[in-house]
């Protein structure tokens, strides 16, 4: 436990009376952190110490992938446990449909609420809650428009604002608070949180990338990061926390816009930039999907110089922001004695290619889009012996779910959880029959580049497969798949999706995704248990006798029911049956 | 037009002045049907002349597939119009999750109401209404429970009673039917409509099979198959049916218990039993899976000569006294005028072994199990071309749903449904691109033959892919696949899973089933259209710009909500900003 840094006496002591059980669970997400700008993860010029420390004191999984690489499918993965396919919100504000079930729903069963802290990216299902007769006024409905949460402040951190209004039309408690802070700009958010000023005193909108370098016109406690921060602090100290919690904080950064207030524009320069993971063999004959991203305005535009050199500084120094903050949170928790009796988990929704690959965002499947950073901190003394280990297991984002479940008690519903738990894995046991192969999904039907590719809704979608050594995606809509060997090619710079000598390989990966595919993932009102209890009781003893001739094939208890003397038809019926008439 | 039987004048005058559109939707499904067992089918013994009359106006379609061989998940495909993989109901009473889409919903929005009279074998999902806070009290309740019908009477039909109690505890119309006639017994559908008596006045229950023979002790206008269709004349005569309607006349025969009234009960002999479609080469090395079902209780008695000769005449006697009512049925419609704009739909939810192949019951995708009878009459002029036709194309029970939307003249929610209208086909004409394979699944998780196979929920499932030449069965679970060629074996006696010399079909029917089990089947919140509209509307109008450097990347216009004076900041923030503390 030497590792463990800035723990008091009183941490210690919570530490040995509570570690045998877990009373919270501190759901930490950030949106667009790559999993390798993190020192713990091997960046050449960022430290981040207080996410190092967290790792030191937990398990940090090398390899996690989201089972999207877009925000909102991405989430309601997260929040479901629940594979994209299976879930069907494929993309940003494709509504989660009403019924299918949370995180928050499988632990308030167990009487555990889930708290909402900044961004889900969840659009409600308006219609099926109509249908349904459910108002979103009333406790229900607000939780099943808030993906199974309990709000305390709901952010979901993109109040951009064009001729057509606001991309979030619901209230900003960050504008808000700006403006009770005395920020007078219709929208500070983007005025002032995301924008930056020019020498003429004009608004440097942070949209513009080539402001990134500037800093916010923002106080740097008045920033997003740090106010959500200190939403989780008021959560900690509040009534709500004095009964066992999940509270997911979730935070928007380093997400763009792109642009972050002094001190952090200026920490980084071009000399921190480390080198864009690119290579002109991806340029050549490159698989058509892939193509179009490249070209696409994101891409083309991340392949530029003068864009990586504006944007990645600025990304840094948001994420030393996020660090910063980190250390915050965890010194609170130390303080109120948490820290002894809470899980945390550190994540992000997906990556950000920031120019690797030729792409910028994310929404393919390279390392830098689909790895995420993952930190689960356990409290428990079962989990002495694995603090500050790196786990290389393949993990996907919906083992999140059920290692909840297991962190509290709670049975596993695994006929609704498509993950499995870290729980062995936070022990430093891997199991013997682990994941063969990791599923990432992406569904573009809803972009222009569907179009330019003649696609069909329908058939524009990717899935990823991922084993230990080999990394394969699948098009829908006739193409080659994509083929990268981690092994020798851990920069994905060569695709072998047509290469003969690995027809073998990717026939393999195929046989993955079609069991995957397979899979049963909406038989969710029968629990497994009961299936198996079914084959126990049949209906015969409910009077449903099935290939029974005489009384031979059938216990003889079973057939009371069965004897006795016939009732009397009335006299029409047996007139009838006698055929006078 | 010579072909229609029993046509009035003013059924003639109507059909001219109405045919132009469909009003009504007479959506009629037996129980356990087989589609072989129409004298329009083929039957040698058994003549159906009311249903081969519907067939003479309007379509036959002979490969018409279930989504599933046993009667809940077969059902809820039927009534959601999705695969069995995707609404998940996926065996009897198995309940269908809140929030699952049905025809009722879809019909409604139309402002057509979807009424009940029968049976739907629906389990309400009452944890998941909980959930969501749905009264069954309510109207909306109510329908969530029903399967999206509103009732008029609601019957399932399986009054068994054992032991442990009814296997159905809701309240029994039919019975109370029979109380009220006179019939004393406290179950008179288990002790009069489906027993006969013995030699010494004893109830000599249908249970029993030895005792299909007898006439069922009650007068033949109080069994169950005139009881409700005269439920759907008082139907057709209510003021409900004065509004277009989808009434599904759901009845429980030809179904078990094998017995029925005089005099369909000596109508048929032994004479009359068609030779039984199985062979010693079945028995030889059979497939594991299919092993297991002849070995079973149903398999190995249905495989008894005195089991058919007792079974097969009494259902040959409810099925022709299916077929008298249907007489009935459609002279009153005729009556009322209702012939000339309603489209009939008359099928089944599977068939029936009936000891072809070694088995009894369905379950298993043989065609005696796995087909169906489907006969659609569409009034309107535009499908006089094809009346009296038989329609060879693939076909499914989810096409349907989309059948009955076209027919009224609404726009197919295809994100949703999965089937394909068959209007085209009504009309006549087989589109290019029609389905060139058909699915449909089989759950046996909560059955014994799933332990004596020693397979966990999960892996005790199967998937028929039929195509028109070839039928392939995949078991999960290990097992090597089962394939018949229909055209070289029609009575499916030969499988060849293991012949090498069919690898590359076998190979075919897998990339089949991968494709299927690939589809975006769960994408229900979003239709394909504002999927399409997506990709010309990006969110930069509301203000969110990808990919931006500087201004010459962006219309100027776009740029508006970026410019202007940048606002002032408080003070405090300002001197923060200087590092003035």
């Amino acid at each position: 436990m030497l590792r463990l840094a800035g723990q008091t006496a009183r941490h210690q002591a919570n530490r040995q009376r509570m570690a045998s059980e877990i009373r919270n669970i501190l759901f930490i997400m950030f949106d667009q952190l790559r999993f390798d700008y993190l020192s713990c993860a091997g960046h050449a010029h960022l430290e981040t110490p207080h996410m190092d420390a967290l790792a030191a004191r937990g398990v940090r999984f090398s390899r996690a992938y989201v089972q999207s690489t877009i925000c909102g499918a991405s989430r309601m993965s997260f929040y479901t446990g629940r594979y994209v396919a299976s879930h069907g919100a494929a993309w940003n504000n494709f509504p989660l449909k009403v019924g299918e079930m949370t995180l928050g729903d499988h632990l308030r069963k167990r009487g555990m609420r889930s708290w909402l802290i900044g961004k889900t990216h969840m659009k409600a299902d308006d219609e099926g809650m109509d249908r349904l007769g459910i108002s979103r006024d009333s406790i229900i409905g607000a939780r099943v428009s808030e993906c199974g949460f309990d709000v305390h402040t709901r952010d979901d951190g993109l109040w951009a604002q064009g001729e057509e209004g606001f991309y979030d039309t619901r209230r900003s408690p960050y504008n808000e608070y700006l403006n009770a802070k005395g920020y007078d700009a219709e929208n500070p958010w983007a005025n002032n949180a995301n924008a930056g000023i020019d020498g003429e005193g004009n608004i440097a909108s942070g949209w513009l990338m080539k402001n990134a370098g500037l800093a916010a016109n923002v106080a740097e406690e008045d920033s997003e990061t740090p106010w959500l921060t200190s939403r989780a602090i008021d959560f900690l100290d509040s009534p709500e926390a004095q009964e066992p919690w999940l509270c997911h904080l979730s935070y928007i950064k380093p997400h763009w816009p792109y642009i972050v207030p002094a001190p952090y524009n200026d920490m980084y320069g071009r000399q921190h930039i480390q080198r864009a993971i690119r290579d002109e063999r991806e340029r050549r004959d490159p698989h058509p999907v892939y193509a179009e991203f490249m070209e696409g305005k994101v891409g083309s535009s991340f392949a530029r110089d003068e864009v990586r050199d504006a944007v990645i500084p600025a990304y840094m120094g948001l994420v030393k922001q996020c660090d910063d903050q980190m250390g915050r949170l965890f010194a609170h928790l130390e303080k109120i004695g948490r820290m002894a009796d809470t899980m945390i988990v550190l994540t992000s929704d997906h990556g950000d290619y920031l120019g690797d690959h030729w792409l910028g965002e994310k929404e393919l499947f390279h390392d830098p889009s689909v790895r995420i950073p993952l930190i689960v901190y356990d409290p428990r003394k079962e989990a002495d012996a694995a603090r500050g280990t790196v786990c290389d297991a393949l993990v996907e984002s919906i083992d999140l779910a059920p290692t909840f479940m297991e962190a509290i008690g709670a049975t596993i519903p695994n006929h609704i959880l498509e993950g499995r738990s870290l729980t062995p894995l936070l022990k430093g046991d891997t199991p013997e029959d682990w994941r063969d192969f990791a599923i990432s999904e992406y569904d573009y039907s809803a972009t222009p580049i569907a179009d330019r590719l003649g696609l069909a809704p329908k058939d524009a979608r990717m899935f990823m497969v991922v084993t230990e050594r080999w990394k394969m995606i699948h098009s829908e809509g006739g193409f080659r798949p994509m083929l990268f060997d981690l092994d020798a090619d851990p920069q994905e710079f060569d695709d072998l999706g047509d290469s003969p000598e690995h027809r073998d390989i990717i026939e393999k990966m195929y046989d993955y995704l079609f069991a995957w595919a397979r899979r049963s993932s909406q038989r969710t009102t029968v629990s497994d248990d009961l299936v198996r209890s079914m084959r126990k009781n049949g209906s015969q003893h409910k009077g449903i006798l099935l290939g029974v001739y005489d009384e031979d094939d059938i216990e003889p208890n079973l057939l009371t029911k069965y004897r006795g003397k016939a009732s009397t038809p009335p006299d029409r019926a047996q007139k009838r049956r006698a055929g006078q008439n």
